[in-house]
């Protein structure tokens, strides 16, 4: 297996997967975000959003707080330091095989 | 859904896996290739290799043709026009959002 491969095998499939990358990418981006915002940003049903949200926070990406804005309750999602790195390795990663390969859009020689 | 999570809802599944991508990234590369050598590159066994082909060849992306070289038979594998056009679609719009989240940051050690 050539390096390129081991690159491709070390994915980390946790947040490769579509919806968690959105996850990702929405958390790392603003930050922290509450459940409901995630949900509309991301056009997610609850229950999808709950699935991909305990995988993130199972692997220690994601942190997940319960708390009361006045009266009202807000769950509070957020990336844990372990959850940016990876995010970051992640990126590198997979910027690393599509740049290397050329395969944006230039025309092949 | 933001314009960016429409781009996550668009991402090609068929390729974004990780095994299918080691394909398309390597026919990319190499115009095409016998199976055993995409089976080398990649680290696949042949029933794996041979499941992901057919869900390439399937979705129009590969085309996979049977030779001789004297008197051995090859199975050579290469990336039609529509796969070639898939590919970059795919590595532009996974490009466009990684970067366009500075998630590349840090450069990799």
């Amino acid at each position: 297996m050539t390096p390129r491969m081991q690159q491709i095998s070390q994915l980390d499939r946790v947040i490769h997967e579509p919806a968690r990358l959105a996850i990702m990418l929405i958390l790392g981006g603003a930050g922290d975000a509450d459940f409901l915002y995630l949900q509309r940003e991301g056009g997610f049903t609850q229950g999808n959003l709950s699935g991909h949200l305990a995988k993130l926070e199972e692997a220690g990406y994601v942190e997940i707080e319960k708390k009361f804005k006045g009266k009202v309750p807000l769950t509070v999602c957020s990336l844990t330091g372990k959850g940016r790195t990876a995010f970051a390795e992640y990126s590198n990663r997979m910027l690393g095989l599509l740049q290397s390969n050329g395969a944006c859009g230039s025309p092949r020689p």
